[in-house]
């Protein structure tokens, strides 16, 4: 017998949970031919340097090498330098709390933030589990959809998504699954909103920006994190992404340097990542990672798959998004119903995630971390799908016309 | 600006993360001459198996070895094969949730089962994060004294401290810092309290039984799973005893197979590690899992360590309980106030964890994962701080003689 409470985060997160249900027996029927479009899960082998990584740090060299860690000092300095040399903005080592991925410094985040009954903002479409993260914090997403025109975040409707209850925004760019980056202007307009509406409440709004995806930029683009614009901002990070090994739970938050009282904050935070099960990195990954730090997948292959399948899609007759970055492309459906598209493409091998379950109707999401192979395998599918999914919508038109 | 929630927690917890504080002073201070027996932390070298375990694992045999996993069919197979061997109960593979340690295991189930306001019945001394944990899921701890004469549950404490808001008890058995083995005779009156108090009011109360040190014994003595005696029940493990490794993570929760409704729990539980932020021992740590549940720290040598200490305590003239399980040896402090006396060991350069932090005032308690070499140094410390320490009593008590 759950509680209420679990009841209702799992009702929650029941459409993309559903989902994964269906995935998991798509995958099995499909098997080895199929065309694994639907997460961004690794289907090439990982970089060799990531085992040889791990591989380095698993022998001991001292007696306390696998006692308890929590964030580790020496990591700490090291993801402040990394961040400064990225950023040119002056993190602290102490203000880095090492987490079992961008997952955990999400939970962390929140689970520290929130009160029961806080408001959080989130930007549709959203990363499936947002809502479900700070339902689980015992707070209320407030959902602000995205300008559909431009895949930016619409201000004037976050503005007025903001009561007294406000506690945070999330804001994820490189976004998922728009591609899209969020420029400096409306990072600055959006702190300014942010600054007023915390002096009014007499209490800051936290940003908690979602970088996740920030070393994952095409076409040569550069990344500033949206933490340098607003003091009251905590950086999400994860070393799933860049090395594609979302396995192996590494990941951090920073506090800016600019933000009011991080000390106490700080403090709060550790004592979150102790009650929710001694939550840090295991010792070998902090060893691992200023090693790791400097790796990335090939951003070249994966740039050229972005091309070829956009070129592909587009000429097949799809209407795609090119991203700015991430690993995913965004596709309209053919037929407004994205659930009943996505099925037809999976009974032609091809798996995509339909942007029901990630609050963006109408579309579905191409992870462009399936391999060269899959993708060369899928294409004759997804024309067929479409032509599929054309006929219907020509048989529905023309049925209407005749009983209309 | 941290949540309320997150304040209390944080005053919950805040004698043990105090003493953390001195303790890292006082690790600083003695540096290498100091003995350090305050944590079952290592002061040995790893067993050298454990990081060829790791190493092994480390080198991907398919391209999504390092994907995304939660809870691996072939980790939950081999946990549920394991406890069979061991318990001749047939836990099933699917009640397995493989987690971040013990802390991780206790945590999940604290926040799946419990609703705000939800009580918890603790038995004192319990482990200094208990409440904390319980706190952090909403709940309350209600807190009942172990029985101070044989170090037993106390049973009719256990009975009178039922109501209707009980969800769950944790047990700890064997019991960190008592070393106490709780016997069959005492969960199968315990577990009739539960079934009947549960009867009455409706709804199951869940038996979470912590056993992160049972495979920790010593003088040849057997360990039944307290689970084995009443169906709704959790059984807590960690690998980070047995092998010394708390850094790495790794442990798991199993649902009693004779528990009702268990299918919905364990769909609970998977949703919570999600929303707790991907809370799922890494990919490595699983793959190695099996090769690392056959090792253990060398029992021999622990129990060769206990009795040292034990003699040499008493002949200095410490009242020591002899453990009959755990890495820990629990003591009488010679003056009342438990953490004056520690002080006084430390001034020793000798680390102890003073009672008072940990619900039992007026003891102290010493961690065998010391070296011997630590062992053999602290010796003489402890004798002069016991007859410090008497001193400080005869001089208090002819003082208050002359004042009095």
């Amino acid at each position: 017998m759950t509680s209420r409470q679990s009841a209702q985060d799992q009702a929650i997160i029941a459409p993309i949970w559903e989902y994964f249900g269906r995935y998991a027996a798509d995958q099995q029927r499909v098997g080895a031919s199929g065309c694994d479009f639907a997460f961004g899960t690794p289907h090439d082998m990982p970089i060799p340097q990531f085992g040889e990584g791990l591989r380095a740090c698993a022998t001991p060299q001292t007696a306390d090498w696998f006692a308890y860690k929590m964030s580790e000092e020496a990591s700490q300095r090291h993801v402040a330098e990394v961040l400064r040399w990225h950023y040119q903005v002056p993190f602290a080592p102490e203000d880095v709390c090492m987490t079992n991925g961008a997952a955990g410094a999400l939970s962390l985040a929140l689970t520290t933030l929130l009160d029961s009954g806080d408001e959080v903002i989130i930007n549709l479409p959203p990363w499936f589990f947002y809502e479900g993260y700070i339902a689980a914090a015992y707070g209320v997403a407030v959902k602000v959809p995205i300008r559909a025109d431009t895949f930016d975040l619409d201000l004037a409707a976050i503005a007025a998504a903001i009561t007294p209850r406000t506690r945070a925004i999330i804001v994820n760019s490189p976004n998922n699954p728009t591609g899209k980056i969020y420029p400096a202007e409306t990072l600055r307009r959006l702190a300014a909103i942010l600054a007023e509406a915390g002096e009014r409440g007499g209490r800051p709004i936290y940003l908690i920006s979602d970088e996740a995806y920030s070393r994952l930029l095409f076409d040569g683009r550069e990344f500033m994190t949206p933490t340098a614009f607003y003091p009251s901002s905590l950086l999400v990070y994860t070393y799933g992404k860049t090395l594609l090994t979302p396995g192996q739970r590494l990941g951090y938050l920073a506090l800016s340097p600019a933000m009011p009282g991080r000390e106490a904050l700080c403090q709060s935070l550790a004592v979150t990542q102790v009650l929710q099960g001694w939550a840090f990195p295991s010792a070998l990954m902090q060893y691992a990672m200023p090693d790791l730090e400097q790796l990335c997948i090939d951003l070249a292959d994966l740039q050229g798959k972005r091309d070829w399948l956009v070129r592909e899609l587009r000429a097949i007759g799809y209407e795609v998004t090119v991203p700015a970055g991430t690993f995913y492309l965004l596709a309209r459906s053919p037929i407004p119903d994205d659930i009943t598209f996505t099925s037809l493409l999976a009974e032609h091998a091809i798996l995509c995630l339909p942007g029901s379950v990630a609050e963006i109707p109408g579309y579905f999401r191409i992870s462009l971390t399936a391999s060269r192979a899959m993708i060369a395998r899928a294409l004759p599918g997804f024309a067929r799908a479409l032509s599929r999914a054309t006929s219907i919508v020509a048989w529905t038109a023309d049925r209407s016309a005749h009983t209309g």
